[in-house]
């Protein structure tokens, strides 16, 4: 009798928490594949939009509606199931209620709601519990990395976008921008803005290129909020960016504390939030030390002058330039995708 | 009884080729190797210094070193054997007269006293000759990309090497640059200033780092020469790039005409020219459109306010922006070597 393939069905299970990406938040992006004893898939699922069914329950029902019976059964989850009374059950209930024998989970929940007590009950059950190899866990992490920097920082994780050229430019020095990259990159570029709970960027750039900031070359489930830095209060009424849909906060007039704005997400339930802006607001971010990625398009075209991509104080030598772990570098379409974190 | 593997042949052929480089300038770097009919190496060469032999006579020597009769054996070369007297004697002659039934050749040699006359010859002496697949002749010509341009254009193939920040920088505001990129670029650098029949800079560079520009971070059996454009002379004797090992010329006073320099290099034997200089050297050869391949090594920093890769003739609209083909992205250390060319 073939054993159930653990790792395939927690790689099955991360595709179904991707697939959920742009419709959970602020709750994480889970996937759960139940097996038989024999490795057969008996149901699956991924978690519905917030105050619906999380993963685990999807994935009983899934199973349920094809008359299986789970008992057991081997639950394979990319985070750990949780224990507490939100708007929903707690899953680690309905699992040990189904009858289910093995659970795997690719990684704890950060909640401090959570944090063990989901797999420690499922223990006290009876359940035998595991947790993944950690090339597996980093992959469940990846996937909600913006809802663990809520749990364990208290604020969101900064992605600052970018499109450059090759010499480092992102517009002529009059601040024309279209098109430095191609239109598989500006896609591109939204599928990462659906990933955020909200996308920030400053009343400079609404001014200069009038831009919407929604999701709308991807589709997607909700639009992020919108949030626009507006210091001196010169947002026009007429902005694109102010009409539907989705949701739009102006912060201003008034200059923005920005790890204070950071905190304030956090509490509203922004796991990522997306930043495209002008270099002096770029520039503010990178130097408070609050980017968490850099994701750069880079197109293979040289401008000469023009603007850079962010505005950043002045350094004293090399040594001192802030550096960065290359996480990523790939093609997408003419241009060069390229992530970084901080080292 | 085995046939001979030609692709596996061609690549052990390329691969002495590349193991050429730097020994062969201004002959092409050329690999050979020689197959009884049931497919096993009976010899194997590649070009000698200039002079010397050339790939086709190292590989029936080594043939005939190991006692190998080479009758109804099968020539494979990763360019067509030569077919003129020059320093050396041709060697489809020396295939012809070993006995040789079949020559693969990768591509045709580019020279215009050669061109296709030493295939024609050994057809007409009963050889069976053909040409390799595409692919695999595009490797051979990457190989000896300045000889082809030498051959075709009359002029070396200029690639300009920058080491640059994620945000387009080359340096701090007054000139420091030391180091953006890591010891395992700058090692990579001197592996391709090796290619390079010589390297060329500009005053600004030798007067600010005062740097030698030779090729001592990786082995090689000459040094390129160095060539310093130093238009209103003012070249310090004492630099350290006008000290052996290897030729220096300098290019002035008076300013150089590009096209010409490079006319005059090819006309010298220089197939590969290798540009390392600030951004105004950077930015004439640009504009210009005398640049074949940019070589970037890109480092994951940011630096802000700096020098720029290459100061370029103002743009009316991006439409008007120069526009590259990527052809390689690859990791080196911490740093992303990139290659462009032209669209």
């Amino acid at each position: 009798m073939p054993a159930p393939d653990i790792p395939a069905a927690l790689h099955q299970a991360l595709a179904l928490a991707e697939s959920a990406i742009g419709l959970t938040d602020p709750n994480p992006r889970v996937g759960c594949v139940i097996l038989s004893a024999d490795g057969a898939v008996l149901g699956a699922g991924h978690t519905q939009p917030a105050g619906q069914a999380h993963a685990e329950i999807m994935a009983l029902r899934d199973a349920a509606s094809r008359g299986h019976d789970l008992r057991g059964a081997t639950a394979v989850v990319t985070l750990e199931p949780c224990s507490h009374q939100g708007r929903t059950p707690p899953c680690c209930d309905a699992l040990i209620a189904a009858g289910i024998a093995r659970v795997v989970a690719a990684i704890e929940d950060p909640n401090p709601e959570v944090a063990g007590r989901g797999l420690a009950r499922m223990r006290a059950a009876g359940i035998a519990v595991e947790l993944a190899d950690a090339d597996l866990a980093d992959a469940a992490r990846e996937i909600n990395i913006g809802f663990f920097s809520r749990m364990q920082r208290a604020r969101p994780f900064v992605r600052l976008k970018s499109a450059i050229s090759l010499d480092g430019r992102t517009a002529l020095p009059d601040g024309r921008s279209q098109w430095i990259t191609g239109a598989a990159a500006r896609t591109d570029g939204h599928a990462w803005r659906r990933r955020a709970g909200a996308v920030l960027t400053g009343i400079g750039t609404v001014l200069a290129d009038d831009p919407r900031m929604d999701v709308r070359l991807v589709p997607t489930a909700k639009q992020p909020l919108r949030i626009i830095l507006d210091p001196q209060g010169r947002m026009p009424a007429a902005a694109r960016i102010l009409q539907p849909p989705g949701e739009v906060r102006v912060v201003g007039p008034g200059r923005a504390d920005l790890a204070a704005l950071l905190t304030e997400l956090g509490t509203q339930g922004i796991n990522e939030l997306h930043v495209e802006a002008g270099p002096t607001l770029s520039g503010a971010f990178i130097d408070a030390g609050l980017v968490d990625e850099l994701l750069v398009y880079q197109a293979p075209m040289l401008i000469g002058e023009g603007r850079p991509l962010a505005q950043l104080a002045a350094l004293a030598g090399l040594d001192e330039a802030r550096r960065w772990r290359r996480v990523e570098a790939t093609a997408v379409g003419q241009d060069l995708r390229l992530r970084f974190r901080p080292t």
